[in-house]
C-alpha cells in the first residue's frame, strides 16, 4: 500500500532534537517530506539544511540574520521569512501535516500555539509549553482538532503504553527518573553540592538548566505536569520511580495490579521517529539493532526505587502547583529558572533551590492562564518572588 | 452497563489452578457463574465445591468414584457424570461460555479437544495439549471458531502484549525463564546434580516433573513451542531470556527496536483472572495491592541475560522439533517424561536428560499428527526410543 509521505515542518531544526529528526527523515525518504524549517539565529547550519532538503518555507527567528540566510540559500524557490511572524508562518504552514516543536524554553511557546491553532499534528519536544500553558494549549487543540504527540522519551513511552491499552482503566502511571548525580547524597552532602558537581549528570548530555533540574528533580516534576495535560490525569496518579539505568522510560499499572512497561535504549531517534511516523512504527531496528546492546553480553540489571517525597520535594511541589492550576505552574517554572541561575552563580546553595521554590509556591497569589499574556504575567510573578527571596538570602 | 455473567466450566477443579480459579470466581459473583466442574478421582473436595457453588454439571474422571461423589453431593439438581465421556460432557456443555482446561499432563488433552470442537473460549492451563497436539488443536479451533486464551504466566503476558500492540509488526517475542537452580553451574557441576538438588527450584512450588523440566529448560522449550502455536510465530522469533526474579514474564521487540514488557507478581490469580475475564481486566489490585510489594521498601532489582544455546540445548531442540513438525514435538515431550523419571530413579545423570533427548530427536522417523491417535503413537515412538537408549546406558 503506497501512501503519500508525511509532510514535516521543524521548529528548531539546528538543535539536538531538530538535527536528529532530520536524520530520521533522511533515512525514510519514502515516508517523510520536509516542507518547513526554522531556527533561532545560526543562519549557516540552517542554510545548509535548506540547500540539502529544499523545504518550501524557512524562517529565522533573529530578523537581523535574514539577509545572511537569504544569500546563503542557493535554492531560489524557497520562501524565506524572519522574526516571530516567520516562526508562526512555519508552524502553521498549510503544506505541513506534522509540526515538530523543538525550540527550547519559553521561546518555543509561541510556535507551539500557532501550530496547535492551525490544527496540526504536533510532535512536541518543548516542555515549557505544557508546563506553563497546558490548559491553553489543550483548549486550543480541542478547538482546532490538533493532536499532540509527545517526543521526550518518558512521555512518548507513556503515550505508546496508553495507546496500546486503549480504554483499559489504569491505577497509576509511572515515569522513571535517573535520580541524577546525587541520588545517594545525604541532606548534608546535598547542602554542599557545587554547580560543577551538579553539571556532571550520569546519563544524558544536557544543558546546564536541565541538568540542575534533573538533580533537584524539578525536571521530573515538570514532566509530571506534562503527563497530566497530555493524558488527562490527576497529579496523584502520576508516580515517579528512580531507575538509574534509564532503560524503562514509563510503566502503567493496570486494574488487575500488573504492569506494562516500555523499554528503549538512549536514542532520541526512537521517540522522534515514533512521533513523526505516528501511528505507524518505523523499522528503525533494521538500521540500529538495540537488542544486542540492551540484553546481550553480560546481561542487564535494571533497578527501581520509589522516589522519596521527603528527599525530592520538587515532585509534590509540582503536583501541588498542578492542583492549584491557573498560572501557578508557569510561575513555578519561571521561579525555578531564576533559582537555578542563582545557584550557578554561587548565590544560593543547591538545596535552597527547592527550599525557596516552596516559599514561592506558598506566597503566590491566584493566577490566571486564559491566554499567553496572563501566562507570561504569572511567570513574571514567579520571577519577582524568587528574585526577592534570593536578594534577602 | 450490566452484563450477563460469564459462565465457566473448569476441567481439573481440585488442582492448584482450578482452586485458584474458584477463588477468582467467588470474588466476582457479578462477573462469573460456575456451571461445570470436573476432577480426577478425589471426590471429596469435588463434592464440597459442588455443594458450595451449585454447578449444573459435574464429572469425575475415575468412574469408580462415581457413587461416592453422587452420595456426597447434597444438591439434587446437579447432574453427575463420570469417565472420559463425563469430562467431555463438561468440556462441551452448552451452558458454558469459557472452559478452563486445568487438568495436568496428557490426561488433559481429550478435554481440551472436546472444548475446542464445541467452539468454546478455552482458558488453557494444560501445556501438553499445544506441545503435543498444537496443529490439531489449532485446526479444530479454526473450524469451530473456538478462541484460545493462555493461562500460564508467560503466555498470558505475551498474549496481553500482542493484544495491545494489534497489527504492529514485531521483530521477536521474549519469554523469560527463572533459569532454575543450576543457572550458574559449570558443565561438571551439572553432571553431578542429584534429584534432590533439582527439586529445590527457586521461584515456584511445582511438581517434580515440571521442576526438573525447569532445571533442564525443557519446560521453557515447550513454552517456545506453545508460543509458536498460540501466536502463529516461527520458532526462531521466540527468544528466551534468563530473568531469575520472574517479575517480567514476557517482552516483545517492536519494529523500531524498542520493547514492551508485562510485569506481574507471582500470583496465578492474575493470569487466571485475565483469561476468565478476557477481554476485560478484573480490578484485582483493589483486593491485592501488588505495587507496594513490587517496588517499595528497598526497591527492586531485575536482571536479564540471554539464554545461552550451548548451556541450554533444550531450547534449540524444541525449536528444531517445532520446525520438523508433525508428531515430532509429541515424541520429544514423551521422551522427556521417560528421561525425567529415569533421572529421578537415579538411572541417568542430570545432563543425560538433554543429551539423550538430542539422540532421540536425531533418530525419530517422520511422524504424523492429523488426529489424536497419530499424536499418541508419535509419543509412543519417543517413549520407545528414549527407553531403549536408557537401557543401553
Amino acid at each position: 500500500m503506497a501512501t503519500e509521505p508525511v509532510r514535516v515542518a521543524i521548529l528548531g531544526s539546528t538543535g539536538s532534537v531538530g538535527t536528529q529528526a532530520i536524520d530520521v527523515i533522511r533515512a525514510y525518504p519514502e515516508k517523510f517530506q520536509l516542507v518547513g524549517l526554522c531556527a533561532g539565529h545560526r543562519f549557516e547550519p540552517l542554510a545548509s539544511q535548506v540547500n540539502e532538503l529544499k523545504p518550501s518555507l524557512v524562517a529565522i527567528a533573529d530578523s537581523g540574520e535574514y539577509k545572511n540566510l537569504r544569500s546563503a540559500i542557493d535554492a531560489p524557490s524557497v520562501r524565506v521569512e524572519a522574526g516571530p511572524e516567520g516562526i508562526r508562518a512555519v508552524a502553521s504552514m498549510p503544506d505541513a501535516d506534522v509540526v515538530l516543536a523543538a525550540i527550547v524554553g519559553q521561546a518555543g511557546l509561541d510556535g507551539v500555539l500557532a501550530a496547535v491553532r492551525a490544527g496540526k499534528r504536533l510532535a512536541l519536544a518543548n516542555k515549557e509549553s505544557l508546563v506553563m500553558a497546558g490548559g491553553l494549549v489543550n483548549s486550543e487543540a480541542g478547538r482546532s482538532g490538533a493532536r499532540i504527540v509527545p517526543v521526550d522519551s518518558e512521555h512518548a513511552s507513556l503515550a505508546q503504553l496508553l495507546e496500546s491499552l486503549g480504554k483499559n482503566p489504569l491505577r497509576r502511571v509511572i515515569l522513571t527518573a535517573s535520580g541524577g548525580p546525587f541520588r545517594q547524597h545525604t541532606a548534608e552532602q546535598l547542602e554542599n553540592v557545587r554547580p560543577r558537581d551538579a553539571l556532571d549528570h550520569p546519563n544524558w548530555d544536557m544543558g546546564a538548566k536541565v541538568t540542575i533540574d534533573s538533580a533537584t528533580m524539578m525536571n521530573k516534576g515538570f514532566e509530571v505536569i506534562e503527563a497530566c495535560w497530555l493524558f488527562d490525569m490527576r497529579p496523584e496518579k502520576v508516580h515517579v520511580m528512580i531507575h538509574p539505568e534509564s532503560i524503562v522510560h514509563a510503566m502503567v499499572e493496570m486494574a488487575d495490579g500488573s504492569f506494562m512497561a516500555h523499554l528503549a535504549p538512549h536514542d532520541m531517534r526512537l521517540p522522534i521517529g515514533w512521533a513523526l511516523g505516528y501511528p505507524e512504527r518505523l523499522d528503525l531496528a533494521k538500521r540500529l539493532d538495540f537488542f544486542e546492546g540492551l540484553f546481550s553480553g553480560h546481561g542487564r540489571t535494571l533497578t527501581f526505587q520509589n522516589a522519596d517525597a521527603t528527599r525530592w520535594p520538587a515532585l509534590d511541589m509540582c503536583r501541588q502547583a498542578m492542583k492549584i492550576g491557573g498560572g501557578t505552574p508557569a510561575a513555578l517554572a519561571v521561579a525555578d529558572e531564576v533559582l537555578v541561575k542563582a545557584f550557578l552563580r554561587g548565590e544560593i546553595s543547591f538545596s535552597s533551590i527547592t527550599r525557596i521554590l516552596a516559599m514561592v509556591l506558598e506566597k503566590l497569589p491566584a493566577l490566571e492562564d486564559h491566554n499567553l499574556e496572563e501566562i507570561l504575567e504569572a511567570g513574571e510573578e514567579g520571577r519577582r518572588l524568587a528574585t526577592e527571596i534570593v536578594r534577602r538570602t
